[in-house]
């Protein structure tokens, strides 16, 4: 935790919080993996080695992870917010943001999976918009597994 | 999902985000359902068409629709988060925000109902304030039942 | 609830909001109580007395009650929202606004407490940075208490 966190114009502290927003409603557009890709930078990394799983570069690899993903997903719903400023270079058009989130994934299957995990953002400007330059995510707590009814 | 958002001034963001947390704290506030209706135009519109129930105009049929949803509420948590800005035209005086809601509602009868929403607001300012022109909501998961314990 | 809010800069608004956030990410370090304490004036008080409990003033006191209440802990995650402006005097340096905590705190001994809280926060500057000068909380809902699996 920083704080007070570092000085930060606010329409840039309102952009960043715009994209952890943005990430959080794409991950629930079930089937629109390029709407996810989309929000990374051309060389954005989606960081999941501290969950045991992959790191992937590039918008061509996180769309193909999040077809493979949204085949087993019926509804999602991510909850993000408490978003902290780690650092911010307004002039570079660089950042890094925390922020939790609490999701539920409803798969075809009738399982739910529910997730309280805080992620790590760095953020970059690319051609004019933020985008996710990486995401890496840890869990705060156990995930929880409810059968189907 | 529109990302990124339009332009939008800092302080019109920040006054949309202050009406969706209102209404969170007015749905929770049981018993005041002229409060609830207040945050709306005079002619607002509370539509939940999408949920197979009534759209409501007008402050009074929505200040009704409230005291008899409170009569069996004993009572409830409205968490807000996710808010997205659609559109804003801050001259005008009119914006669309998206959030989500995760709420809890306890029964007068101990049963508790878990909704994961989404809203949909037409926001416009009347007499200087910012106030709902309508909203709408759908589900993002089936709401759970839980039996009295 | 106050809307609409109080006039307040944007930068203020970010910075109160910021301490909110600082406040659920520390209470989820378990083992650093001083960090907790270190967001409070050096005369602030955590006033747990609606809930039954104490009312502790000063970074001493805060800081023993966490380093007790940590050693039970195992994971906490305190989601914050629905942050309101009550009452901003950017002159004085003084604010009040009001928040909700969906929170989990995993024990050491496996069971799972659920928490709705609304939070009160007085909120003051101290040395060029906004500190908590109180805080009270209430319970939205009845906390949930899941025994370990």
């Amino acid at each position: 935790m920083t704080y007070p966190p570092p000085p930060c114009p606010a329409d840039v502290r309102l952009a960043l919080a715009d994209l952890v927003t943005a990430y959080a409603m794409a991950v629930d557009d079930i089937g629109n993996a390029a709407g996810v890709a989309s929000l990374f930078a051309p060389d954005g990394c989606y960081d999941l080695t501290s969950l045991g799983m992959d790191r992937i570069v590039g918008r061509t690899g996180i769309q193909g992870f999040f077809e493979t993903a949204f085949a087993t997903m019926a509804s999602n719903a991510h909850f993000v917010g408490n978003v902290a400023l780690g650092a911010c270079d307004a002039t570079a058009g660089t950042a890094q943001v925390t922020a939790y989130g609490h999701a539920f994934s409803l798969g075809t299957d009738g399982t739910l999976l529910e997730v309280k995990a805080r992620y790590a953002f760095d953020l970059a400007q690319h051609e004019g918009t933020w985008r996710i330059a990486r995401l890496g995510m840890t869990m705060l707590l156990p995930p929880v597994h409810i059968p189907a009814p």
